[in-house]
């Protein structure tokens, strides 16, 4: 190896002070050794997804954000609004080391195989701290990129693809026939309407312009509605009885959209059932809210009936639900399309210091769909 | 048998009309000849629940029914409004009979030996159509009532009790501990917590009046909080944390209360268990919404990480979840305990034709706390 070994790298850490504010700060910390079976990894790539965010930002508004330093190294800091304090408070005085993903080269390993057998290899993980120069992981964690495949192609080999994998897991679990999904133009949207041609499985995408409905059909989707329109109502219900969607995955979480879906499947599922007297269809519909871009509170007006339902999704419930031999499974697929379904793109490249820019920091938290923010450690 | 059966006989039915319009009329019809397997029974108390509510009055507007007749019999109608006829439509044109429950005396009977066996005794029964003098049933959904109970005592055997036995069926299938109940003071509420007394489970009420605190606590509740008050929330929480009832039934559905009770029942499980990150705590948290006293719109803030659901609950689906023995274990258990557990109160009888005078239908729709309305068929 012609890695040499620094005794310290920059790491990203977000903190909630003592004085009620969220630190983001680049901080200089000592490079770990590997034990036994781990590995050590220079970081080259790591996404900023909005799972990164809700850990980075917490409630602090985005673009209040001001430039700081400590110990030489920059940092960003934001008052938290009074009403989160109470949902911040666990967290008050404890710097969190942030990143749930990334990919990089294994420069030193332990004495295992298995460790062993990663040297120099380009790997992918997830699993926090990926916003480091330099990680340590178990060498089991480690996916290794297939050839040829480079660390920033593989650095969102675990959040998204696993997602979209969990969410169609989740519809056959649950005996559903379809899917809706919701912001639908996301990276994640884009893979799912790849991920779902692959496997054959029924898919109405939400999105809310234009210029998004032409981008899936462009990636073949076959149903997209604008959630923008006049018309969006009677396009959602024709979409979902066509494709007997009953399972919607929202990324939105706040507004009427949760519940104009729930309406549309009611609509559509009393297009071939009768209704069970004031209580509706007997189709059951749930939708699962796996984001928050939008924090307004969810609304739902309750016209459709009683069989229906509304909750949380998590991926990491999700992977415990199915254990780890379908979890290999998973991880086995994501590697081998990686260069197809799994492919993630990004808009733009940032350094460790870039990302504590108040600029750059209102910038990725717009999550404007489409926008995808990659950072590199070693830029 | 003393009693002489008539030729025709009252009974009460709910139409949409073509012209968009809910009518509850009552109306002569012939007296059906029981079957093999079936009684005839004459009917004498019926109750009037929120869900007969539901199918009796649609969409209508509760005081806006004008009185007229047909066929010399009295009638009620009042306007859908635009926005329900969507919902409406598929009742149209067709008279709907009424009543989910009732009891009464069987005055004929088939010639199978089961329904010989009822001939003269007072039976309680569910399956709709009971606001009427006279109505068949199978043999083997007539519920027997003990020696000494008579049809007024019988006569809400089936829904209510029920009900709260499927309440705390399923807290049991789903692996919940405790219970949060919402309109706590209601004739279903005040068995309810007769019942969780009696099996020693944890419950926790919301009322909005101290008046309803008080009659709770005189019926041995311990945990009684009214949402009417500034110190609503945190004696919820405190109520939550200490029973750990993360299950909630809730009978009103609209407005913020679901996820007031849902946010309760984070922080209360935050009090034992760490927060996941910015997903709140690994604690499930369930609400079904089972009545609908609110018609407004559900508003959920999510302030309450991401492990919860919410959903619609119905009986009928949990009966045929836990199927046919475990009912026939749950209707002996009513009948065992109908004089005491599951006791109904009603605050006024009236007869078939006083249920079409629409300054009753504005006093039985409106639903307050504790009153229950009792229809003498015969009387």
């Amino acid at each position: 190896m012609a890695n040499t070994i620094p005794e310290t790298g920059l790491q990203l850490f977000s903190t909630v002070t003592d004085d009620g504010h969220l630190e983001l700060a680049l901080k200089q910390v000592p490079v770990p050794a590997p034990g036994e079976d781990e590995v050590l990894i220079r970081m080259e790539a790591a996404p900023i997804n909005p799972s990164d965010l809700a850990v980075m930002l917490s409630a602090a508004d985005s673009d209040s954000f001001t430039a700081g330093e400590a110990d030489g190294q920059p940092l960003a800091r934001a008052a938290i609004p009074e009403a989160a304090a109470r949902f911040t408070a666990p967290r008050k005085g404890m710097p969190i080391p942030i990143g749930n993903e990334g990919a990089g080269t294994v420069i030193a390993a332990g004495g295992s195989d298995a460790a062993q057998a990663l040297l120099g290899k380009t790997v992918a993980l997830a699993g926090g701290a990926s916003y480091a120069q330099y990680k340590v992981a178990k060498a089991r964690d480690c996916l290794v990129l297939p050839d040829g495949t480079g660390a920033e192609a593989g650095a969102s080999s675990f959040v998204n693809p696993l997602t979209t994998l969990g969410m169609i897991g989740t519809m056959r679990l649950e005996g559903f026939e379809g899917l809706v999904h919701t912001a639908a133009a996301s990276n994640l949207g884009q893979m799912l309407v790849k991920l779902c041609a692959a496997e054959g499985i029924p898919l109405v995408n939400i999105v809310r312009s234009e210029e998004q409905v032409a981008l899936l059909k462009r990636l073949g989707a076959t149903h997209v509605v604008n959630s923008s329109t006049d018309g969006f109502m009677p396009a959602l219900i024709d979409a979902t009885a066509e494709t007997k969607a009953f399972l919607a995955f929202d990324a939105i979480g706040g507004g009427r959209l949760a519940g104009q879906i729930l309406t549309a499947m009611e609509q559509a599922a009393l297009r071939t059932l009768p209704a069970n007297g004031p209580y509706g269809s007997t189709q059951m519909k749930q939708i699962y809210i796996y984001g928050g871009l939008s924090p307004a509170p969810t609304e739902l007006t309750r016209g459709f009936g009683m069989k229906w339902g509304l909750g949380g999704w998590l991926l990491t419930p999700y992977l415990q639900r199915v254990g780890a031999e379908e979890v290999a499974k998973m991880r086995a697929r994501v590697a081998r399309d990686l260069g197809t379904t799994f492919a993630s793109k990004y808009t733009r490249r940032i350094t460790l210091a870039e990302a504590v820019d108040p600029a750059n920091i209102a910038a990725y938290n717009r999550k404007s769909t489409g926008e995808k923010y990659l950072i590199l450690p070693q830029g």
